[in-house]
């Protein structure tokens, strides 16, 4: 799955800011493929990108509309159609990141193939995977690994990449899940493929490497989430990641969704996740710790980083407050 | 998936008895269920039950054709097709363990509708599912794991059935691969499900119950199996076992088709499952090892049989051997 860039982002008709938390993760990791914002309405979220008709658009170079906003129930509105249809006819790819397919609706299909353009659902996989075989590759590779899901490893990872970047570590972000695919224009929805499959499409997302040093692979759930421990541990496996990164919500109160599941404690995260990791790389190691410390006040939580620091030996900060470099100073001598 | 029974049990052309393994394993624990064989020439494989055509059997009362063996890239030979179509026609439900479909046969398809016949493709598996809550249920529940693949599970799983029902324990065996579905007529593929469904399938394959007494769940892979683990651990999860078995192959040189990954331990791997499983039941506990000792004289798997038992102070049998009794002794107090 490549996406051909650069993106129009299509805000449809969603006047809810969190809607459209996908096209802004588009907007903040990777604004230079960010040509405009289409929007049907004046009410309409923005992202305060320039508004520009699909014409315009296609003429500054846009290659794919993306659909960047979230629905309820994942399904795509009736009067968005003819945009979309439209789109099409303008020689635009569509990607989109909702349940509901873009290759279900017969309009689209037909319109796509008639233009030779290309419908990209990234939220699901039907292509063949080979099972994953633990044989080491080339290149170095950071997982991001979590006390349950919906803790940061997207944000952790994204941050990650342009630090390491930006330090001179030559580093490619790989995504596992939609809203990744979409801000990096290729990877594999981890969790929408076959079971059999998961370390197998894992090591396609990282295959062997020479021309860049790191991958960074977006880690996904957690060991200790009983609904996607196998997800995650498929990830695990199929990552041979050298470096781990530990990402937690300071104050979440239970695992998500299921109020009588504990949130697991640091020490046991780290002790399991190493342990599974190192069935497939057995000098993997934990270089940071990265936290979500909103519920927190700055001060809290920069006493917090310090007490961890101290008490699990590794870098531990919050990279919305605080930046990612002490975690990244640490990858130049692996 | 409710295969309705008895079978007829379909041999096709097949010559190697290996290839037979499938209709065996229906025959050897499901007896009772299968009213025949049809076998497409004198030369076929057999069973050594009664050769009935598809009129004699539909008359003796069999309901489903079951194509009971394995060809090589799991496809379904052009020659079997009008005999699978005549089944149809004489009323008859097909089940296949093949990987190619039979809804995938236009002809098969429009015959199966025509008549309001079932075509149950067991390897697969469309159905919608929820994602695992990891909720106490009502029942006990027993689960096999290993220390790899094919090293015994399916087979511990119906032996310990067998027993704890001669026992006087009133168990069902709940099955997770192809075969055990053919042979229970239920089931789920859970290797063949979504990603994310991984324990919420086995949720589903073994509810809460409160008709009889155990539940015994088939285990699949190895948490050290760096292909498949993701799906032993969603199924550990899902499967909140009371009872732990631990299966294993004497002699076994390295993990399945991956001649550079080690089989793990048999004392890492007691730790690891059961660590694992406290998460969505604290009280799991190992009840037994269930061996395949035949690369040993019975004289030497007597001998290490209670070498393991002093050295990990659990029932330690061959199934195949020594029968699972000694295991099932213990489940009597739980």
């Amino acid at each position: 799955m490549l996406i051909p860039q650069p993106y129009l982002l299509f805000l449809g008709d969603v006047t809810d800011p969190l809607s459209a938390k996908t096209a802004k993760g588009i907007q903040q990791w990777r604004p230079e493929l960010c040509v405009g914002q289409h929007r049907l309405t004046s009410e309409t979220v923005s992202l305060g990108l320039n508004d520009l008709t699909l014409e315009q658009a296609k003429a500054q170079g846009a290659k794919t509309l993306v659909l960047g906003t979230a629905n309820a129930g994942g399904f795509i509105p009736e009067n968005w159609l003819s945009t979309l249809s439209q789109a099409l006819d303008l020689g635009f790819n569509l990607a989109s990141g909702m349940h509901q397919r873009l290759v279900d609706y017969p309009e689209l299909s037909a319109k796509a193939e008639a233009n030779q353009c290309q419908l990209f659902d990234v939220r699901h996989y039907d292509e063949p995977l080979k099972v994953g075989n633990g044989l080491p590759r080339e290149g170095k590779r950071l997982l991001t690994v979590g006390t349950d899901c919906s803790v940061g490893k997207m944000y952790t990872s994204l941050a990650l990449e342009k630090e390491m970047n930006r330090q001179g570590l030559n580093t490619e972000f790989c995504a596992t899940g939609q809203t990744g695919i979409l801000i990096s224009g290729r990877g594999i929805s981890i969790d929408a493929v076959v079971a059999d499959f998961i370390s197998g499409a894992t090591e396609a997302i990282s295959p062997s490497f020479s021309d860049h040093e790191w991958d960074v692979i977006e880690g996904q759930g957690s060991l200790f989430n009983p609904s996607y421990a196998g997800v995650s541990l498929g990830l695990l496996h199929g990552a041979q990641a050298d470096a781990l990164v530990l990402c937690h919500e300071v104050g979440r109160e239970h695992i998500r969704h299921l109020p009588h599941m504990a949130v697991p404690a640091i020490e046991a995260t780290l002790v399991a996740n190493l342990q599974a990791a190192k069935l497939t790389n057995p000098n993997a190691k934990f270089v940071g710790i990265s936290l979500n410390t909103s519920a927190l006040t700055e001060a809290e939580a920069q006493a917090l980083c310090r007490q961890w620091e101290q008490q699990y030996q590794l870098p531990v900060t919050d990279p919305v407050r605080f930046g990612i470099a002490s975690i990244v100073d640490k990858l130049h001598s692996l």
